[in-house]
């Protein structure tokens, strides 16, 4: 919840802008239609024959839905293959909520004190991840599995552990 | 995005507390169990067999999710009649993003212009409604339609525009 | 209260610029003047000569006060003839309170509860209209009236119930 | 513009309570009626016979005003003897819009950079007094004066420089 | 910077206070002295005899240095033994600037891209770890090192990826 | 707390570029480096050969820590003279935490009651200075001392009170 309030009803993003404030530049209003409010983009399924056997498409204000600009919220699906795994990332600016659109994904949080929250979700359920803290999530169907995300904040920022810790570029040298 | 962001991991509202600041008060933190953030609510389907054809299920901290109490979210499901309208109204303090789970619905917000901006949504389609401005839903389908929105702040509010202005107790009385 | 808090001390509006982002491009610091800060936007009467018996004059850092950029404030003068009356709206994005400068004012506002409060205002009383909800005020002397409101917000937004059902461009077809 | 946005539609205060959090306990929302919003403590006029020739009432959610609690807006009302003066104060949480009721007002601030902003203001002019900047107000018309301040923040705290460098207690010992 | 703006000159936490809202109650602000404002914690020296060869005193709200509640930050002191490392964690509710009061410190953090921004800091020298980002400090002087951090939230948290990883409970199992 | 939180991991400012909204401009993400996270700065003493006896080095979003931008946070530091001192000022956009790096340092702040804060602080010692609130430092030790100080705004501001009472450009004429 730390993204400012709108100063407009909405500022959609002009993604040809190569000005970089705290947040984008808006289109002219004027330019505004309908096509801009209505994301279409979750109607595919992402290729998930992958090591993790996960798909991901954002639903973000700087990639793909430029009307999420100033409003404080953005999307994500996955698609999961079975056994399909989300490792522990963290959404440095956001909360988010997740729910399971298709299967049965175990999901779950580590607090600051170490202690974890986990529960295996059905078609419809939803779970809270506190922002910037530690979360996964893991197909534990028998088929493929589905899930949608909506976080508050227009560009979360996604920080898959395994990479920070050993994948960083250059390499972390203690 | 106007709620104050979260001081700790979580606060679990405690339904029981009579107390009101601006937010609900916390359980105690070692009463807090994975079931809390698990959210069920939307297995359910709610009764469609009214007038508008319209039933709803909340997500609301204060209600019936209280791990999202200082999360700035918060979520609503509906289960949509043939034909069944979600009529004009705001929500005071929050934007929200519509996603169909189910069916095609038509759904638009009007700006402070006065400016319609609609889409037909099919399944798993999102439409953005910005803060506090009249937006509604129709269910314009063959069948059944179900929606489910989330909205950046906890108690986003709805105000209905018919019974705010025709129904509003007692009478407005020019 | 959404608006972000300002960087500098002020950012007078410049509103010449074409660029926006989330709120308005500031002047120079070395070419704002006394006169920025100075508002005599309100020395004149608005006419009230239309069906309503309204004339508005507003005091907005985006049309005719550009020093309330980044300041979170904005205002507006009422002017109403006998019966005046400024129908139910919204603000999407501030409270506001309202004073009487001349006359008495009926006033009221709509919870989301669907419950009326309201009073006859007398000159020099103010009253609350919290974010985003329905309110409206109506002129009840025996004579012209004047209002003053400030709102906390430097783009409130203005939405009338009547245009935004029956009077949207294009028009809402159910 | 720092406070938390509301929760609720509205949190009148609860004066008679003695918890303090950032912020004061909401009333029974049972208990709130139309009185709660209606202010009508600006009626009298404050008595200037003093020696800045200066009388002040406030219009705050803590002391007299208990719907403003959570909605980010707090008021003052001025009155000034012939020559009254309101001597250098910052108000450390919030920014401040002046208006002159009555009379003619000489008001300014002075910026980070030491730039004296100043007007002579007549009834019905605005000026604006920047979050935490030190500003004054002095009658320079030929009779009484009245203004009404209104600030973006509940309580918006009053620091008068000469009692803050030579009056403080204990004194300030260099 | 997310959490809210300060309602009141200072609210000093009650560690005796069993009530829990999203931040700690505040002791009556006659019990306040000069004493809450000065935290003279950090003249101790943290233990370094342990793995790590690390120490650590926190200045937070809720531990030991309650004048900072609703004050929006938060401090904490790292003694170093030769080699002594803190491992990568996060903070997910703060932004940091960490500086060396003495020896020679590297210290790095991890971007979203997955790039490392890293520097051995002498005495005196800063660094920032954005909020939430994956960051680090290595002693790599010739002999003890000491740094002190400051945050901009009351309670930033603290999560050690080694512990959320392979050390949560239950065992995250996958 | 009143900065906007960020939109992206950083936002190092572009000190070149010529535009302000309400913040500054980022340097493209590809140009930024580690070099520009390290603030050495403070490596440099402060000529402390003026009346006051006080030399000063910031460390701000703005003017030398471009880093800063948007992470709400800023630095500063003081060397003081024997007797040197910081006279009574106020930072309108942001609370202070100061330490001792060297001497003794008597400070305190003013509340808006009128009451003083003050104390006697060793090194390593901190003490807290509330939002807008004036405050002063004093060196009290027997030889020369330094203090940093770190604030929750990236650009706090600093208005001095005898330069804002009695040195404003233009005069402040009553």
């Amino acid at each position: 919840a730390g993204d400012a309030g709108p100063i407009n009803d909405f500022c959609v993003a002009d993604l040809k802008s190569a000005l970089l404030f705290n947040g984008l530049a808006c289109k002219a209003p004027s330019m505004v239609t309908s096509d801009d409010f209505a994301f279409t983009g979750f109607r595919a399924a992402a290729d998930t024959n992958n090591p993790l056997g996960i798909g991901i498409i954002p639903g973000f204000a700087g990639v793909n839905y430029p009307a999420l600009n100033t409003q404080g919220l953005s999307l994500a699906k996955f698609n999961y293959a079975k056994g399909g795994l989300v490792p522990p990332h963290t959404h440095p600016r956001a909360s988010e909520v997740i729910t399971v659109l298709k299967g049965e994904v175990h999901v779950g949080f580590v607090d600051t004190a170490g202690k974890l929250f986990a529960a295996k979700l059905k078609t419809g359920d939803f779970f809270l991840f506190p922002v910037g803290l530690v979360h996964f999530q893991l197909n534990v169907g028998s088929g493929h599995a589905v899930t949608v995300s909506v976080l508050n904040a227009q560009n979360p920022g996604v920080q898959l552990m395994a990479s920070a810790l050993f994948g960083a570029s250059p390499e972390i040298k203690d």
